[in-house]
């Protein structure tokens, strides 16, 4: 059974990432052939082994991205193309599915077959017997191609559970065929650690090629069930990165890699890869178009985020109090976070960065206790936009320089009979006594008040051009108020140096982006004035 | 070891719910005293064991929700107060965290206390035996005072990894001291299966008492280890709704529960209530305002999510095929989803509903799947607003009856000065030739858009009362695009009878949201005004 710096184990266990076939069936995701080509190619530099990277029989869109990945030159990754045994009645030559499968001109090919009897007679409606003739045939008809053959067992596991006699024959066909590994896929996601142990233990007992392992997340059990097949002795783990995958995903490759390279001192990426893990999860999640999992385990932006107060206590004593790895490790970072449960020393500390001279009993710190704790039961968060933080902190302290004032804004929507739209903004501007109006068009309106935002500020501060806005995100804050809800935008920014996150909140979007546009704004000429030059060229005009 | 469907255990399994305390440390969440309430009653109803609600000694505002909580009526939930044991040096009767402890007037108290050498000698620094003598002292005080107390060993399977003897030493002094259960954790979520397996049957065979298990995520196997824990003698599991927790979060009830219910047939809540697990999810899900995880075994939209054609195919065949439950057992349900890979014969069946003489032949269908690809590449996702997907079919089908004709709107947004915001919008609209202008002003751009249609529309529909507004996201689609990225716009409709969803994508929100609203707003029209009346009371336009 799995244990923890259990250094027995020390062996190569070969990562097969399917983020590209079984993760792009995960509801919401559909990459493009470009979003594919590159994850190939993230996935190859990271040290992956397998990827397979799709479904040429069943998708068309497959095929285009297969004469394309031709081109890429891989350093260590070998694609796989997936696709199924030929039909009941047909001989594997003869199948088209198969041809698509050649097709797509990969070293290896997965097939899966049926293992459970329930499917071949109720879903796929034949016989037993002539179910094995089809796996028998397909990996036969791939071998003499010359192929490297994974034979993926779809559902074995229940299929054992029903009727282990002919689940085991589904594998020896597969096996007397040619088959190079032979995987066990737990497809519903429903089996449970001990049955898995039971039943690779008694597979590999049973066979000596390579067996492998292909879990799904329904009983929220894939990571632990992957890591005790390779406790059973399994040396093939296929999975997702982040887990995408179609119901509630496949086992987490994010969180198997670094349970087995950290923490048994298993072989399954480069050692100077694994610090890069973090990223790659983000990269994807971008491409997938899915929010990041802020709280997936190794990679996540909050795995390592402490906020209760005595926990952060232990933290500044000793990190591993707290953390079961060093979150660098995987490239990740540790977070201290700022709210009203974190404890009065997390926002000292804050405080005393612009404010050296503040202590726990100073009158400041009372004032800006209650003011963070107003914020955030209006809907503020100052986690991950530190920077609203501290400029709310200047402000009340009188330590901050306003570098222009807006004396006033309007953005006009319009649309004119159907589909012309058109969205505007106005701004006026005074920065030491000079005014300034500039208007601007915009993709919508918060893009036609940045644009006209800058435009004069440009004017005082040509520097702004080395300042841009790296992602603008909207959270609903009240959802079941509809239109009328509260709205937190949160906008990241960088100057190709730094990067720094602000806050806004309100019921009118385009308010609460101001807000946190304008803070955004305020901060890089923070950063680029301060020093004896700031009192020369800003007026200074603190609101504490 | 843990199987599927081992009726051996048909035990009870006691649930002990720290949403309220541990689930509170999650990034991103901060309950008010009546959303603590709230949750309360609702695991009262759904039948939890044991609600731990707050720390008093840490967190002031937990003593104002335990003056209030006392005046619910529970059914079957016991309340927990949260502490730690007394500090060292300090009797237990001086200590004033355990003051507040008994201040909550809670029948259960739960102290947690030190179990693992490092944190006693670096974190408190301590002496090992004045750790001993502070879980002595404690829980002789609070048993004393005539409490049920339970005792949490923090840290415990990492202490006892380091120093068995010492972990199993801390352990003794509670039971000792009269602890009525003790509750091994792993605080640091870095333990894997076979270790939990191991120490937890130690701890069993050694002592009478009952033993608790407690699972943090870190190594994203929190579910897996609390069954093992079960497996292996445990008779009490916490854990927290949705899994929330510090960090990567706590072992998630909503998995753990249906897995021992429905899995092993253990009890843990009353048969009738395990169907109301996804509503509980949810329901705590918004009061945390958090987005509900969609790929949450059991509990999430995606669960029974079906996407891959052939998969898709499977279930009409029998559902079994490709889930390892019924969803309705956990309030749950079934979900064919549109997209590209799921196939033409479901996108054919919804064509089929507008116009069933369609087959998967005709101009119609390819001309629609086409369209869904080029909406879909655009930002659309019609998965959770079939809606709009059947508007466009009627649309294209000219099966469409227009209700009303926009000619234009306005919308303006202004500021003056600083925080003087004010937003309008102006919409001029006809109906049967008849036009009508109307003007609102709204909690923002978006809200006065929505109340100035409908001000125009009620003039002609006055039904449109009957239909409200339920819920409104904002999805920025490419956010690295920042204020010019694309968002896509949900909402969510409901006339008291039926809910729909609607999409609309749109660089400008404004129009993204517009384009949702329309789509909601004719969709209620339609369903109130087929049948004969349609034709004489409203113009007949189609844009096929």
């Amino acid at each position: 059974m799995v244990g923890n710096g259990d250094s027995k184990l020390r062996k190569k266990v070969v990562i097969y990432d399917s983020t590209l076939r079984d993760g792009a069936q995960a509801e919401g995701i559909s990459f493009t052939v470009n979003d594919k080509l590159k994850i190939v190619q993230r996935l190859d530099e990271f040290g992956i082994d397998y990827i397979e990277a799709g479904n040429p029989g069943s998708n068309p869109k497959d095929l285009e991205f297969f004469e394309k990945v031709g081109g890429l030159r891989l350093k260590t990754a070998r694609l796989a193309a997936f696709g199924s045994t030929c039909r009941a009645g047909m001989a594997a030559e003869q199948d088209g599915n198969l041809q698509a499968l050649l097709k797509a001109n990969t070293s290896v090919v997965t097939v899966f077959g049926k293992s459970w009897d329930f499917h071949v007679t109720d879903i796929i409606r034949t016989t037993l017997e002539e179910n094995l003739r089809m796996i028998r045939d397909t990996l036969c008809f791939l071998k003499g191609q010359g192929k490297e053959v994974i034979f993926d067992a779809e559902h074995f596991f229940d299929g054992y559970r029903a009727n282990p006699d002919y689940a085991m024959q589904c594998l020896k066909a597969a096996a007397g065929a040619g088959a190079d590994c032979l995987v066990l896929c737990d497809t519903n996601g429903g089996t449970f650690p001990s049955d898995v142990y039971r039943i690779v233990s008694e597979v590999v007992r049973q066979f000596s090629i390579p067996i492998g392992i292909h879990c799904h997340n329904d009983s929220g059990m894939a990571v632990a069930n992957s890591l005790i097949a390779v406790e059973s002795g399994a040396v093939q783990v296929q999975g997702t990165v982040n887990g995408y995958g179609e119901r509630c995903g496949n086992a987490n490759l994010c969180t198997i890699i670094p349970n087995l390279q950290l923490k048994w001192n298993a072989s399954c990426v480069p050692e100077n890869q694994i610090k890069n893990l973090s990223a790659l999860s983000r990269y994807v999640s971008e491409l997938a178009n899915l929010a990041h999992n802020e709280r997936d385990p190794y990679v996540g932006h909050c795995a390592f985020a402490h906020k209760g107060g005595m926990h952060i206590d232990a933290i500044h004593k000793n990190p591993l109090s707290f953390e079961h790895i060093r979150p660098e490790l995987v490239g990740n970072e540790r977070r201290i976070l700022m709210s009203e449960v974190s404890g009065r020393s997390t926002i000292l500390k804050r405080i005393q960065e612009v404010a050296p001279w503040v202590d726990k009993n100073s009158y400041e710190t009372q004032y800006l206790m209650n003011e963070l704790k107003r914020l955030e039961h209006e809907g503020y968060q100052f986690e991950g936009a530190e920077t609203s933080f501290e400029l709310m902190v200047r402000r009340a302290l009188g330590k901050n320089d306003r570098f222009f004032h807006v004396k006033d804004f309007r953005v006009l929507c319009e649309e004119h009979w159907q589909d012309d739209y058109s969205a505007s903004a106005i701004i006026k501007l005074q920065v030491d006594g000079v005014e300034e109006v500039s208007a601007a068009e915009g993709d919508g309106p918060v893009n036609a008040l940045d644009k006209a935002l800058r435009k004069a500020l440009t004017v005082f501060y040509p520097e702004l051009d080395r300042m841009r806005l790296t992602d603008y995100k909207v959270r609903v804050l009240d959802t079941g108020k509809a239109t009328a809800a509260k709205v937190r935008v949160h906008i990241e920014s960088t100057d190709g140096e730094r990067v720094w996150g602000t806050v806004g909140v309100s019921t009118n979007i385009i308010e609460a982006s101001w807000a946190a546009l304008v803070d955004s704004i305020e901060y890089f000429l923070y950063l680029h004035h301060r020093g004896p030059a700031l009192k020369t060229k800003c007026k200074s005009d603190s609101m504490g």
